[in-house]
């Protein structure tokens, strides 16, 4: 059993209009809703691999409702969100069909209350010590402590649970003292926690800030790996095009599964650069392309080096 | 009792954002949701004017539930409203701060099943003998045949209870054929039905087509009544700048509640033009400022005259 927690859940709604044009009414042609947030993503992904995954995190209002009924809908995903009073807040993405672009929308997300955060660190410290590795995936809503990362890293390690971090900001910075086993920032994340913009050099200055192992994700130049076993990159066999929402969701699940299952380094880069491209892929947001996966996961480069033991 | 029908009723949100920019992300720094559609926000403005209103049309999925919900919590509000399978629309309005202007995303609605038509037909033939007044508002949901709006006004008539209208395009062309009591069109939908854009004209016209009485909004110049018992214009005292969000709702529970109260023609209009004025300057979008309408309602201007009898 995997764990991905998603302390902002969020229902995610993509409408399709024919051109967007600021300050005029558009009829939406096509609207679609699902779960959303990126544990909720890893852990969707992580269920359609064949993994248990169990998601926790808040849900609350009509909004989380929805949220939680879909969820109980996916085979092999164990639905373990906390209720909280304020509701789950929605994303609306608005794609222009004639030019393909995306205007996205956020809503702040729900006002955690201290009894709320209490409630879920308590259960989140029983789902612990049952599961095989922890994510702890994207933005705090509000009311939510700043160093909460931090604390929920240090739990997962006390139990001896190998845990991950994605997150930005703050929260990000704050989380990676607690000394998380992997870090999985993308380029900006890992230029605004380090301040250089040259990859090699920020994964080794976030290394010495605590992450044991830095995975960063360089888009189309594939991912880079610094870790105490060595050092890698992976980049899938040909340039991808296609709709990149979620694939940074899929990376991390890929990691997660090929981490739960205890392969070495390059077997689970190969696994994140595959579900990577296959979610860029997909005619569908957020999922990946089955097919394009197993055959893409035989021809991922991934060059590099193990540390000398 | 005053019945309203809205067969397309939404969950209407607004985002607020600092400024508009196509194709990027968007922080929502506030979002507001309330029950919406036409016939809804009429009744909410006749339930807060101290009229007991029944609200009839449909309602389903978890959108419908939320409508349902805030609906239950309006005093003097009874909700009607008839499940359906597929979910209440959601229309979104985005506000940019800097410009203050408007972006509007409205859902298509829910597809109807011919049953729930009927189920609908049947509870509103039960509904219509014991009100003083119908409001049939707004566009038709996807499944609801074009010539609804004409049977649902025959119903009424059949009943002896006076039926205004107030929708577009087809719906409209074919709902006045009916002959309903009150057409209530802006000078757009006006000009779509007659092909004149002089709104007396055009007026005149639509009384051919079967309209007892025509109410025209002509924006900035107040309306234009053309009924048996005489013509009137009505306008506000001075212009008003605000939001116009529910101005032409809040004229026709003017319209109707006077209507309801067996208020000759200028009265009418005169709360009409109150209601609407009071809307505009009302900070919150399609709610009406108490103190401005009751300060406008004694300073409208109707001139015209009643017909000879």
């Amino acid at each position: 059993m995997i764990l991905t927690v998603t302390l902002n859940t969020a229902l995610d709604i993509t409408y399709r209009v024919r051109s967007l044009r600021p300050h005029t009414s558009h009829r939406v042609t096509e609207a679609v809703e699902r779960p959303g947030g990126k544990g909720v993503n890893v852990a969707r992904v992580l269920a359609a691999l064949g993994h248990e995954v169990t998601v926790t995190g808040f849900a609350g209002g009509a909004t989380g409702r929805t949220v939680q009924e879909r969820l109980s809908a996916v085979p092999g995903l164990v639905d373990a969100l906390v209720p909280v009073t304020g509701a789950t807040r929605r994303t609306i993405a608005v794609v222009d069909e004639v030019r393909g672009e995306t205007t996205q929308f956020n809503e702040p997300g729900p006002t955690v209350t201290p009894a709320e955060w209490t409630a879920f660190q308590e259960a989140y410290e029983d789902l612990v010590p049952s599961v095989s590795a922890v994510a702890l995936c994207g933005s705090l809503p509000p009311g939510v402590p700043v160093g909460a990362y931090a604390g929920l890293v240090r739990t997962a390690k006390a139990a001896g649970v190998p845990v991950l971090l994605d997150t930005s900001g703050e929260a990000l910075r704050r989380g990676v003292a607690a000394r998380p086993d992997i870090l999985k920032p993308n380029s900006e994340e890992l230029a605004e926690l380090t301040g250089s913009h040259e990859p090699l050099r920020a994964s080794r200055d976030a290394r010495r800030r605590g992450a044991r192992a830095v995975v960063a994700s360089l888009g189309a130049q594939g991912l880079l790996a610094s870790t105490p076993e060595g050092r890698w990159r992976a980049t899938p066999p040909a340039p991808v095009s296609g709709n990149p929402t979620g694939a940074g969701d899929s990376a991390v699940a890929g990691l997660l599964s090929a981490l739960a299952e205890q392969l070495p380094w390059p077997a689970r880069l190969s696994r994140a650069i595959a579900l990577s491209a296959a979610t860029v892929l997909s005619p569908v947001a957020g999922e990946f392309d089955r097919a394009a996966y197993e055959e893409l996961l035989g021809r991922v480069t991934v060059t590099g080096e193990a540390s000398a033991a």
